[in-house]
């Protein structure tokens, strides 16, 4: 009997653990599953014989050690600030351990350590990071054996509404962590273009969209992500001229959410004064100048100047922004004061499912010729508790943590899904879930 | 005698020093100056028998000590930062202690320890902040002193070269920190007008300028500071409906300055990959989108729409941003590059001189009468030595030393010159040497 360990029992862990449960007696493999809410861990390991809920606290030293050392492999689905933890012990006593969390510079610090271990510490294994690195590394590795060089890679993911749930003017709802989705951006996106680096400040970002069809979809817009740039050395392409990742919504999203940018209303750095006592209407007023003659409505069109078309003022309207409710947060700051206004307006109702949305386009060279491979992948969730999100994150730990335990993954270090030994299969297995890349290969010009 | 001990020798103690030197005779004082670099302090103190020049180390902890204890009072010109480290040993040894700088939240908490050992520590003695609190309280008293009731207090400072010194399409240079304009409004700006809280993000804040014309000198602009609701509290103005402060330019400044804000041009959070072997114009490139088939020069004007008007785009021409010159800077921020040609730009030329211009603006209502008082002051430095900055900052401190020592200063704990047995004879002083405001009240309506 392998025995499993799955720290964290949250939102995301269900497709996880269904299939590791579906799996067990083929495999033999025992679960564990712990949660500092043992009753959440127990609904979800559902009376299986193979698997039992733990009370798991990362923070009770002596006890997550001795649990840790009992299992053989750790899957930590614990938020991301407690995964050193989880691996320092991982390390002290050589057990693998499988996150689809990002591998943070202070982890992969301990490379060195986790190989002495002769373990891996096997990271970015859900979508994003996740399935993209896989897809991605699936259809870089095939043009290099073909002895095609690399020219531009431009790789795209959304976590939107699926088709028949879009019902809203934004055509957007929160599928995933809504305070990311507020702050996305805020900051520099740096990309490479040609050779020429490229650096969009946060209040122009959402100007410089690309617009795209994807698959059967329809049409997407994409605005760019934070630091394209890394993904050069994780794919270790150093010398491509061209490296772009952005994120995909619905057109019409980017430029109505420009506004809000603009205004200063998704600014996390200070607080608002009596915030409690203001209206969502006094809200935006507070970023418009004073002028006691003009409603706010029209002050804002002013603002806005050429973005404030019809279709974004309808957007903005719909969200109940001039409404003069009470926004209720005490010293909240402008991004807490509208994601509380988002989480009432961007929910997603009962029955709503999610979709994920990922497309990769790679220009290369080959025998003189200029070729085009575009590689997109779309799923829909099941429902609200089996979403694409929990499912696209689930399953590759999900399938990794089989191969792992199959002896069918032998690297150590902190190792990413960049590798064929674990992306060919895992892919191939996702297919079967009907996760699955649909490629097309272009001639230029 | 009373010892008088100078910390520091820098570029804005010259007008100090000499007013104390010359001071010195008539009042029996003796006057130590402190400097890590003795050469430049010997040099200010230029021979008189009434100074001298000591070798002074911050960091020498032992030394530091065992000099301020000799002497009767303390003044800091050393960088703000080090500041605590003065005042802490001031506290212990119970001298008095004066500086241009901020008054810190850390400093402040030591409000009672120093009342405690019965010594003041008076600060924000210069001119920004220092006459300006003295100017501004001298009418915001007198107006209570009526029975009026404020409603509005607008205030604005500058920086800036004398009319003949003011030769370029700016109408700027650097008159005082470099890196302080180029990052100057760097997150949000509060003000509140008529009990309307009012933020305007950074990337806005030079599109919402005011327009002035302050005494003979002609028209500015002005751009709100980056936090003007804090003023109310130390003004006692907590219930005023309208408070503003800001920074004054020429007119055109923030319009053309603007252009660098929105294309990122002045963030200092990330690095320029390979800005070492960048050019000036490669610089501006990396902010504007890629396209072949268009000269940095036409895509920038697309970029900044209708604000590249050609009175903007002669200044930024002029200022060489398009120049193939190398920028020869290692892993610099945006803003580190744009400093660096501004520093060859904006530098003042040998006989050039500064300005200084200060305007108040008080509304209030005295007898159901409503009355404005705008009160204004212009100060040209005398060469590049005797900078108006230089001595505006220097002479209300020396004055200010020069009130405590003969007895006349009789509070305790963390003092600003808000309080009347300050600014009145500083001002009064002040006057002797051309620094005075002019006062006009005017009937509103």
């Amino acid at each position: 009997m392998k025995k499993i360990l799955i720290l964290g029992a949250g939102l995301s862990t269900i497709s996880l653990i269904d299939y590791l449960l579906k799996n067990a007696e083929e495999n033999q493999w025992q679960i564990t599953l712990g949660d500092i809410d043992v009753e959440l861990a127990r609904k979800k390991v559902n009376g299986s014989p193979f698997g039992k809920a733990i009370v798991f606290d990362i923070n009770d030293e002596q006890f997550a050690r001795n649990t840790i050392n009992e299992h053989d492999v750790v899957i930590s689905m614990l938020p991301a600030f407690m995964h050193m933890k989880v691996v320092e012990k991982c390390i002290e006593y050589k057990k693998p351990m499988l996150t689809a969390s990002y591998a943070t510079p202070e982890i992969k610090e301990l490379y060195e350590k986790a190989q002495e271990a002769g373990i891996p510490i096997l990271m970015e294994l859900g979508v994003d990071p996740g399935i993209d690195h896989m897809s991605a590394m699936n259809v870089i590795n095939r043009i290099r054996k073909e002895g095609g060089e690399l020219q531009s890679f431009y790789s795209f993911t959304g976590g939107l509404v699926a088709p028949e749930s879009d019902n809203n003017p934004w055509n957007y709802k929160f599928t995933w962590n809504p305070r990311n989705v507020v702050l996305a951006g805020n900051g520099v996106s740096k990309f490479i273009n040609k050779g020429r680096y490229k650096y969009i400040p946060y209040h122009r970002l959402f100007d410089r969209v690309l617009t795209r069809k994807i698959l059967n979809y329809g049409n997407f817009e994409v605005y760019a992500n934070r630091d394209s740039l890394a993904y050069r050395s994780i794919y270790n392409l150093q010398d491509i001229p061209s490296m772009y990742r952005g994120t995909i919504r619905r057109p019409g999203f980017s430029k109505a959410w420009n506004v809000f940018v603009r205004l200063g209303a998704t600014e996390d750095n200070y607080v608002i004064e009596d915030s409690e006592n203001m209206t969502y209407r006094q809200f935006i007023n507070s970023f418009l100048r004073y002028d006691p003659d003009m409603p706010v409505e029209i002050k804002l069109k002013d603002y806005c100047v050429n973005s404030c078309d019809p279709d974004v003022y309808r957007k903005l309207e719909w969200l109940g922004i001039f409404d003069n409710r009470k926004i209720g947060l005490k010293k909240a700051s402008p991004a807490q004061i509208l994601q509380k206004l988002l989480l009432e307006k961007w929910a997603m109702d009962p029955h709503d499912r999610d979709m994920l949305i990922m497309q990769h386009e790679f220009k290369y060279e080959v025998d003189g010729v200029e070729k085009m491979v575009v590689s997109a992948m779309a799923f829909e969730g099941e429902n609200q508790e089996k979403t694409a999100m929990a499912i696209t994150v689930g399953l590759p730990l999900a399938i990794t943590t089989k191969l792992l335990l199959q002896g069918k993954i032998n690297k150590t270090g902190v190792i990413l899904p960049i590798h064929e030994e674990i992306y060919e299969p895992v892919l191939e297995e996702l297919k079967t879930f009907g996760i699955s890349f649909e490629e097309k290969e272009y001639m230029m010009g």
